[in-house]
């Protein structure tokens, strides 16, 4: 069975190149999903779908620079940088998450903002 | 009156060279922490001017090293580093906060863990 740090690791990875059923498919099924914080909140694995169904579609690289895990919860520090030609945007946000005893993620928020420019 | 921003600069300034009394200011009267996530919540200024005492005793110092503000909410990486003699203890940590409509603290959620040996 996975432990939170397996998730988080497997999240990033596949945040970086995995495809949004991939992705959905470490939630629970009822899980919940903010990202970003106050933009509102998705409920269950359709919705949280869609979200990741913009992420798959773009090229891009994920790396954690600081994982923090307390028992069922965590907090990471990630870098997503999306290539667009020869741009690179670089996006930092810190996630925080619950996982239940399989450890999927029952909810997940994001601090991050869309970069100005 | 302060912004969001400004409570978390001045969390940071304090949390590295003030006393318990200046930071416990910080907060809400009602508010609660929990630090580190896991060990138990505190409610109000009496409760968490206790931790506190415990860190004004202490020569260190704080660094921000990533802020994420989203509304009336913030995560930020913070690094503590507490200096005993010669010895160096760095303790990295994510600390996830929400705030009233005056830029007090009402709710702050730590994670990190004690260095291990």
């Amino acid at each position: 069975m996975p432990t939170v740090a397996d998730t988080v690791n497997r999240y990033a990875q596949l945040l970086g190149s995995g495809s949004a059923d991939e992705i959905t498919a470490l939630y629970a099924p009822d899980a919940s999903v903010e990202d970003p914080v106050g933009s509102g909140v998705r409920h269950g694995h359709a919705q949280i779908r869609e979200l990741y169904s913009h992420v798959e579609k773009q090229t891009r690289t994920v790396e954690l620079l600081s994982v923090h895990i307390n028992g069922a919860e965590a907090a990471f520090l990630a870098r997503l940088t999306v290539i667009t030609g020869d741009a690179r945007t670089r996006i930092d946000g810190i996630d925080v998450m619950t996982f239940d005893a399989q450890a999927r993620i029952t909810s997940m928020r994001a601090f991050w903002a869309v970069p100005e420019g």
